[in-house]
């Protein structure tokens, strides 16, 4: 794992995804934790305020295997799924990742590639505000903490 | 100036008051340009989504010369000054500072106090949405850059 939490490849498929967000004024972080007790591999918000959640697979096992990604949908505006170039993505055309619903990302670690758009899916007005709001303190909290780090023992 | 922006002493006035912040669940950055073209010396969210600005003066001067700090008020649910030990808090008693209004806060580098409690002026709800997603994005995107800084001439 590196610093950000995540296994190395995917890591890796976060920063291209990130980088390719970026470009289009969508901004996100590695590892948010959601209430339902998840974490969103990469979680942010477009420049209209739309939640973007991307939940990335880098192995055959790793996706086939996850029954429980239709949480996320919940928590989200949209939700992609980023997958390395090595993996087939005609996986996720399978009726179980819904199609309709969810956009498909192909990255690398230096750039990535929307092959599928997400549809939007809009979340009630209530929710959006209180993930928005979470958000927004999760990013303010690893800024400061990464400023002025914690001492030991203190709780942050 | 460190490499937050900010001059010295207001960076060290910022951090002591980011340390008694973090300690109550709010969370701050340094620096958040405000759509009116200012930029709050810290704002950031408290853990019911207030949101909080505070104007950090570290001279007599710097206080009694600002005569637009009220346009902060338009952006926030509480304001506080932060002002450093040295510095006469009296001043801030004055009616020119609306003292029925905003908090007080002394701080040094390590630590702060609130002499005088901030009123809640609630934003509209229109404008605190607004402003959560814009502290979200900017505190993303610092996050971002932090982690993976745009190659040159790429324009974040």
């Amino acid at each position: 794992t590196d610093i950000c939490g995540l296994p190395q490849g995917a890591a890796a498929v976060a920063r291209g995804i990130a980088r390719l967000f970026r470009r289009n004024q969508i901004w996100v972080a590695p590892e948010i934790a959601l209430p339902n007790g998840r974490r969103a591999d990469l979680m942010g918000l477009d420049s209209r305020g739309a939640i973007v959640i991307v939940e990335i697979k880098v192995s055959r096992a790793d996706l086939l295997g996850d029954a429980k990604w239709p949480e996320y949908l919940d928590h989200c505006d949209r939700f992609y799924w980023g997958l390395p170039p090595s993996l087939d993505a005609a996986l996720v055309q399978s009726p179980a990742f819904l199609p309709d619903t969810t956009g498909l990302i192909i990255a690398d670690a230096y750039d990535a590639e929307i092959v599928r758009p997400a549809a939007t899916r809009p979340l009630a007005p209530a929710r959006r505000k209180s993930e928005t709001a979470r958000l927004a303190c999760l990013a303010l909290r690893r800024l400061n903490l990464l400023h002025d780090p914690a001492a030991p023992g203190e709780p942050y």
